[in-house]
């Protein structure tokens, strides 16, 4: 039997300690969750909790040090996945805050904003929103409609929403709290436009009241989240300051001449977006808590509530003992395990790309990268893309899994699972559309395949696990030999881990170079981009979807080899087997169909799939508290042994009749 | 293009006339949307919007014509499906007090029961529930704990919760308003127990006051239907008069004699079980009408909304033009026409076996049906049982798909998705939870199996449409050629209908001989049964799946091949195509794994759905127009043409921009 605090040493990773400090932290009674609530007490108490959190330094973490921040660009990230355990209202309110508005200053601004702007932002003297969403634009944000007109007589920018679809929509503490906007608008001087720049502009005067020129509408009721005040605003001749324009990748001088040292008004405002992808990345994390925290609950549950008699049982059987059971929660399991640690890969690569002391102080050119710095952003971004996708959609399913297997009580708003339900349900749609991003992603993977840039596999994952370890991966990994390898696996157990990473890396190979040639006709005369493009989309979403599965392999792979307690490993192991043969499952259409594998062994993949589903059940229980939620914050009667002591009641009373 | 009255015609089927009455009728002020209203306010207005059902006749219409009903069970189940349009909470608030309650007082009772409760059922002057789920046994409700002991000095039943895991709990109205409950409880008498059996338990006095013995318990929030007021109720001493005994399937005479039509109590009790089946049938035509309600508004929404440009188009793409947003929703709108037919025919031998006058107002013997009627129901049972599980998954699955596929707006409370999501949630667990549900229909087809009770596919929708329309299909879809038919159909086109029928009639019968060999060994000696059973759970479900995919591909087949307008015909035949090849393409690696088909032609299944996707494309508007809710139902702004207005303004200004 695995020891639980390895196991957790494990799955904490490199920012254990920020974990640690806020199982210690948010246990406290201020941060407990609220109970049901109407939407106005609800924002009140988030609010309340919001300045809490500043008093206890969470909003500290992801600054910079010069400003009395900590600089710790992970441990900001860890910090907000460990809010995601609690109620995700506060979570949300803390990254419209301190990811998106904070970041904004902190990753568009210069100097002038940081040392003005960041400590108040800190210490929510300044509560603040993040103002790109329209209407009519969400997920095409470089053609937002908003406009910022530089005025050289007066030295202002005037603010104006041109018609109903450009107003501001869903935008995150708009609808209440907010005085200062972080304002995405086309920057407009004498005849140019030069494309969406970030500006500050005040929504908000002291007492509350919106500015003038700004009208400010609640979004009303959502599905979730009502903690949260999403609003939306129009601009009407809003006047701000030149200096109010987040400088660092565009200026305008006095006399309004435009200046930028990225000459591409395309690439200009994309670097722009990259330096926020840790928004992206924090919601992945988020995601991955109410998912942890929705198993913990089913499969607590599943461990005493009983149902049916069995023959040769004394007493009735047990949920989690059922195979469809097992089937429901425990591949679920597995992957969230996966994407636990494909997300400590993906915020030790930001924290090392956007370090929180290493935003220059002056001046824009010293902060461009070279190319191979270029290469690792993007990289950064298209794989912050693909997991914040796949982890949200596996958020809404595991969710829903767990409320189904939970019948009745999982119905319940004591039991936790329909406020989890409800407010991550959202995570699927913003901070990009999940459909959008998988687009992003094969983007990614076919430009670099077009531009020759090498072995896309060799970066990414390599860093994050240490070298030696990966060495040993990559050498498996490497396409040259991958032919030889599959052939050499392919009737090789199931449970090798060799010949399942082959197989995945295989799969996307094949189905990067059968899109890339499908497109290819795009370029040719006379053709219908948009029709071949269309016409592929799925396509496209099917190499985004299976990249991001091998990328999850390679990384529970990575750290099941990091794993230094021999029974932890083991254990870990098995859970990695179920994560590759229950992803492999799921996708036997495509192995069959492309001869990668023969019906015999497909059937197997199946019985394997159940085998392992049998194994790890005993092991369930240890599984999910290895996420190490503290007990507080599972404060669902189900989860808590209300159950199992009904059961045992109705079991003396049955046995006490039995013995007449 | 097909005529819209003339597919609403098809649509709306035998009992197309209540669907007219109720648009009529429910399109009145007093049944509109209540907007946001808190748990208390909504519990009110729910119960005040059911007297006014009352009043219009509603509750009249599954009822027997001696007591003032209508007589007409399929038009009480299609009158039920309505409201499903509507707010939720008062389509299930009635088939709570109608349908459950009015429904086994109806089937369970006898004519003192009858004369003495249903008309005040009716007028809901007598609101009552249906108390038999209990904390401990919800699926397993043969084995429910609390019991009713008969005391012959006294002549009552003395009705008891044992402990706390026998509580009956989530039951509607008991929170609030009910007065009378249909209590299940194990029927004792002297030292024998006869198993459940339903019991008249007054739980309420006029005053709303809890009656002696009787304790209440709100289940307090839930994801969603917070107008119903789901409770908990337990039983201390609380004593009936004998006659309170719903005796239709077992009496205890004065002396304390038990008596029974059925000897064996297992046979007896799913024997009273099955005389409820309209509360699943009701089930999955509620989650239909949500269904299409939510499908309704995405595609209006994917209709006008714009994003991201393409080359040589002069305005943004429509969302419903990109094939991801297609194939997101146009096969689920297809399965939704599919599941539509299906319920139609459902209803109609519901209608045939259950008819409302046909309960014999004396004595029990009379109302046991023959050989040929007990197989007749048993079929009933099973297609109730599949079509409920999986018309409610495909409800979560497609609302939750619109709901991502109109983005944050669809997050929005005005827009109606989060709320049909929240309330809809609960059907895939109650009314049977669907895994076990799917068990029944697996268990139904063995049986059948083993008995040699002949062509299982003969009976069921045979009966339903025309025969004449029917003998073409059943001569396809007999078993005896099945083979010969596969072979010469094998490379017939993909969207021929009698190879997609012939595929999924042998994937059934395959999957079922299958199944049936594996659990032989169960009965082998010294073999673990559950072991064997619980190892092939899975396939288990599978067989219930394929099963329920024939149905509705069958059901599907003849209402286009009954369909009288041409254009409607070949518009309904496409989606029926549609259906048919998304289904097999879900489970490629079935008919690949079972050398069903050549990669070839699995590979082109997927070019095929996509292709028809881009052909229903024009059609889609029209197919949801089909459903035939009204205007004031869809008051979703995104449904409204708000969202189309603000895009023409966007392009009025961007034109007007361009034209300098």
């Amino acid at each position: 039997m695995a020891d639980l605090a390895q196991l957790r040493r494990v799955f904490d990773g490199h920012w254990g300690w920020v974990r640690d400090e806020a199982r210690e932290a948010l246990r406290r009674p201020e941060f407990g969750l609220a109970g049901v609530l109407g939407p106005d007490e609800h924002r009140q108490h988030v609010r309340e909790q919001l300045q809490q959190l500043a008093k206890v330094g969470h909003s500290r973490l992801g600054f910079p040090t010069r400003y009395g921040g900590a600089g710790d660009t992970g441990a900001s990230v860890v910090s907000f996945e460990m809010l995601g355990y609690g109620d995700l209202s506060l979570m949300v309110k803390s990254g419209v805050q301190w990811g998106l508005f904070g970041g904004a200053v902190q990753a568009l601004g210069t100097e002038r904003h940081h040392e003005r702007y960041l400590p108040a932002i800190m210490s929510l003297d300044l509560p603040g929103c993040f103002a790109m969403t329209e209407t009519g634009h969400g997920s095409d944000v470089q053609h937002l409609r908003t406009t910022a007109t530089y005025d050289p007589h007066a030295q202002e920018f005037v603010v104006e929403t041109p018609h109903e679809s450009a107003r501001k929509d869903y935008i995150g503490g708009a609808a209440r709290d907010a005085r200062l906007a972080v304002v995405f608008a086309q920057l407009v001087t004498g005849d140019e436009t030069h494309g969406v720049h970030a500006f500050l502009v005040p929504v908000r005067d002291h007492d509350g009241q919106p500015c003038p020129g700004v009208r400010i509408e609640d979004c009303g009721g959502k599905a979730g989240l009502s903690g949260v005040d999403n609003g939306r605003l129009w601009f009407s001749g809003v006047r701000i300051p030149r200096e109010n324009l987040l400088n660092r990748y565009g200026d305008v001088a006095a006399d309004g001449t435009y200046s930028s040292p990225i000459e591409n008004a395309g690439r200009r405002f994309f670097t722009m977006l990259g330096t926020l992808v840790r928004g992206r990345v924090s919601v992945a994390g988020g995601a991955g808590s109410a998912t942890q925290t929705a198993l913990s609950i089913a499969i607590r549950y599943g461990q005493v509530r009983r149902q049916f008699s069995a023959p040769g049982q004394e007493r009735e059987v047990t949920l989690l003992d059922y195979l469809t059971h097992q089937r429901a929660l425990l591949p679920a399991l597995a992957k969230t395990y996966a994407l636990r640690f494909a997300q400590e890969g993906l915020v030790r690569t930001l924290d090392e790309l956007q370090p929180a002391d290493g935003v220059p102080p002056h001046g824009v050119e010293k902060s461009l990268p070279d190319d191979e710095g270029e290469r690792a952003q993007r990289e950064l971004e298209a794989r912050a893309a693909g997991l914040k996708a796949v982890a949200t959609w596996h958020a809404s399913a595991t969710i829903q899994a767990c409320r189904e297997a939970c019948g009745g009580a999982g119905y319940l708003t004591e039991n936790r699972l329909p406020q989890l339900r409800a407010d991550t349900d959202v995570f699927t749609t913003f901070e990009g559309d999940n459909r959008v991003l998988l687009q992003l992603v094969a983007k990614g993977l076919l430009t670099g395949y077009r531009d020759q840039l090498g072995d896309l596999d060799a970066f990414g994952m390599v860093k994050f696990y240490a070298d030696q370890v990966w060495e040993v991966v990559a050498e498996r990994t490497s396409a040259r030999n991958l032919v030889d390898r599959l052939r050499r696996l392919g009737e090789a157990d199931l449970r090798n881990r060799e010949w399942q990473l082959a197989l995945l890396e295989d799969r996307e190979k094949h189905v990067l170079e059968g899109l890339a040639k499908r497109l290819r006709a795009a370029g040719e005369p006379g053709a219908d981009a948009f029709a071949v493009f269309n016409g592929a989309q799925d396509h496209v979403l099917r190499l985004a979807r299976v990249h991001v599965e091998r990328i999850l392999l390679e990384a529970f792979t990575a750290a099941v080899e990091g794993c230094e307690d021999a029974d932890v490993r083991a254990l870990l192991d098995r859970v990695c087997t179920l994560y590759a043969l229950s992803t492999i499952e799921a996708d036997l259409a495509w192995f069959l169909g492309h001869g990668r594998m023969t019906a015999g062994r497909a059937k197997r993949v199946t019985g394997e799939v159940n085998a392992l589903c049998r194994e790890l059940r005993p092991d369930a229980a240890l599984l999910v508290d290895g996420f190490g939620i503290p007990e507080d914050w599972l404060d669902a009667p189900i989860a808590q042994g209300a159950e199992a002591t009904r059961q045992d009641e109705q079991q003396a009373h049955d046995d006490a009749i039995a013995a007449g």
